[in-house]
């Protein structure tokens, strides 16, 4: 197998072919949710399969599906060796404000070393480095150390709509031992991150009506349920006076922090005093006895994220309303399961309502919370391997968000998940002049061939979940 | 003085005459919301002053204020008899939605023994009656029984901006033994009542504010304070579970009812029932130990009349939102003090304000309670007048809104108020097809005759208050 030294001198001397390359993948604009680019999306699904195909994968093809193709693409002569399944996405955001870009969108551009151009880090550029580090393994040994599948989607930026039905069909095809995206961020630049859980989502509307029609409070007022004041006892009754959360069985399924993952937290050395500078507040609330980060990503949460009732213009309108209501979500961690706690909430709110009013609880769209082990020895080769070409030790962290189709990937084909991303949270993703670090996209290169060899040394058994 | 059969006599011969008047008064849009109807504000103004000379009332003065005028007359030729005070407002609402009048709003018309036009019960049609019952009364006995004095303002339905002041600056010649107001409704059809109190008003807007600008929720939630959760903590401190309201303090200067007054309530005989299906609700709510029109009228109140913060539009949006507020205004009763109860909600927020927000509480204008004592002879006498035209007994009630003015005129000249109206609550007074129903535009005359006569029965010093 290659080693690290030929891996170095393979990309050096391939960079400015792979930038150019990188740039021709990023100037098609792929944006799937203006129609208007359909053509645009089929073009780079086509340069996609090329580049598969360039780079020695096999199996190569363009699924449709209802909205835009999915690309998959493969190389399984390894045998026995255990099968790495590689998942990203083809498609962008759109690009407006335009004006504030500095160089057009879709007209890559190279200054500071930083590579310009929607898609560049979310998540063309991470795509195109699996495909380029599949390549030097190809070329550096004439074949790759494991199995490889690649499914690249052209929906994920408008809530991959359609992958959770193709992956269902396609189950057999897409076995693995273990499932890679880079598709997120370092924890800071220099400083590699696996990110081994992400929370799920689960929210509810509460809406409570009284009177047929708006009142008004001085002839009514005092006489009958104010939908408001039902709320507010509502919604102040979610969480104790140390924000704790109240509702019954919340924290039963809650996988708990152990002292590793804990260290893990503390380790990260995270700046709460900074943090507070930053939001413009005099102290940070929550959960008692867990940190800021720990709140944040490993502690499920019950959120308002909106109210709304009665009069809110300027002034004053003495009305009794009728109806109020408010917006809930739920960022849960395994092993909450969403559904159930929408029944907890819903059977809290029944329990909390006030009389003389009429409450319902309508539920949102919901995910799944994922994790895979923080010892899991993908995630302990992964952190291996960035530390081999960062130079540094590499951080386990939560995120707080949720990315649901990870979630489903792991709940479909049940199989790890290694998040290993290879940009930066300053790097405008969504925003105008997103940007790639390029220094990233060269270190990345080598992380990826490293892994992949890596992982070749692990047993199928080693790597079930 | 004139028997009621002579009165009696005397409007029927002139009914034409007065309705013809009253139509001409009508007649003249005297908006005074909208600027375009100065000239119309000031015609009805002058209108106004030659009914009062055709009456025989003396130093009739139409006087400056920043805004509409006010019209001044008086007869003081009954020595040392008591002094009425008169007051009305010659100005009337906006007449939106043109569409939905069956007749035009200044095109008077009768219809079903009811005068259509704006302004006919609120309140030209029952400012004309005491103009017309103090002609009457000339008429028949060429002079009249007590001291007389008309103020009727131009901008009652603008808030009535300048009338304090112009109340302040003319305190001796306003000063009078009792006030009459004919400017609200009857109990109901053929059922007289008096109003003997209104509630008075004081309001906070509370703000929270939290981190500087929205956050993702998944990100900083559970990290920090949500201001709507604050905002919920606070709204639900302000009233135990039975609606009983919590703030220290706030029941202190509440003049508890006697028990004549809740035998006044009682014989009411108001139908509960009726109510709930009206409102559609299945239960009505507050305060216990008090009947719903205890609590709307004779108690205080705090109700929420909106609720603000994050997301209200459809679906979801997963933010940790910057800021939340709420509007609060409390119904005040006697011997409550506006700014008093400003000062203890500012109290009770800063003690129930929870960790990790800014809380700023914000006052709104004020308003007096007011009261005339249940058992005030001026107000039995105007009891007796109304019973002995209508044929029933006369009910005592309290109005569970606020009407500054009556408390700044109580207030301010320290007299007895008697609020003797002769509207209906569905005559649509500020909606399309106002009316004044004739027949209690009939028996106000000989109500309002017939009490002149009663009050100028009792002595200046039963008349205090």
């Amino acid at each position: 197998m290659a080693t690290l030294d030929q891996m170095n001198e393979y990309f050096e001397k391939n960079r400015d072919t792979h930038l150019n390359q990188m740039k021709e993948f990023l100037s098609i604009p792929s944006i799937s949710a203006l129609s208007e680019h359909k053509a645009d999306m089929k073009k780079a699904a086509e340069w996609l399969s090329s580049s598969f195909k360039e780079a020695g994968l096999e199996n190569i093809s363009i699924e449709s599906t209802e909205g835009h193709p999915v690309v998959y693409a493969d190389w399984l002569h390894a045998g026995g060796q255990p099968t790495i399944l590689i998942y990203g996405h083809y498609d962008v955001q759109p690009v407006d404000p335009l004006h504030l870009w500095e160089s057009a969108p879709f007209e890559p551009e190279i200054r500071d070393d930083k590579m310009f151009a929607r898609g560049s880090t979310d998540d063309k550029g991470q795509v195109f480095m699996h495909v380029k580090a599949v390549e030097a393994l190809m070329q550096l040994d004439g074949k790759l150390p494991l199995n490889v599948k690649f499914i690249i989607e052209g929906e994920e930026e408008v809530g991959s709509p359609n992958l959770v039905p193709f992956i269902e069909d396609h189950k057999e095809q897409l076995a693995a031992d273990t499932l890679v995206i880079s598709d997120t961020a370092l924890h800071a630049p220099g400083q590699p991150a696996i990110c081994y859980a992400l929370r799920g989502l689960s929210g509810v509307q509460i809406d409570v009506y009284g009177a047929k029609s708006d009142l008004h409070s001085g002839v009514y007022g005092g006489g009958l349920q104010n939908p408001i004041h039902a709320v507010a006892e509502i919604l102040a009754s979610f969480h104790d006076q140390e924000g704790t959360i109240a509702v019954d069985g919340f924290y039963d399924s809650v996988r708990n922090l152990n002292e590793e993952e804990r260290q893990a937290y503390k380790d990260l050395n995270f700046d709460e005093e900074a943090l507070k500078q930053e939001l413009g507040v005099t102290e940070l609330f929550g959960e008692p006895g867990y940190s800021f980060l720990e709140r944040t990503s490993a502690r499920p949460t019950l959120e308002v994220n909106g109210v709304f009732g009665g009069f809110s213009g300027e002034g004053i309108k003495t009305v009794l309303p009728a109806e109020a209501g408010a917006k809930i979500t739920c960022r849960l961690v395994p092993d909450q399961d969403p559904a159930e706690i929408v029944e907890k909430l819903k059977a809290h709110v029944e329990k909390h309502k006030p009389e003389g009013v009429k409450v319902t609880v309508t539920p949102f769209d919901q995910g799944r919370p994922f994790i895979t082990p923080f010892d899991h020895p993908a995630l302990k080769a992964a952190s291996d391997s960035y530390e081999k070409v960062y130079k540094v030790p590499t951080v386990y962290t939560r995120g707080g968000g949720s990315i649901p189709i990870v979630a489903d990937f792991d709940e479909i084909l049940g199989l790890p998940v290694v998040l290993m991303g290879f940009g930066l949270e300053t790097e405008n993703l969504h925003g105008p002049n997103e940007h790639l670090t390029l220094e990233n996209f060269d270190k990345g290169l080598r992380v990826l061939g490293d892994y992949y060899q890596a992982l070749s040394a692990l047993s199928k058994d080693e790597l079930k979940k």
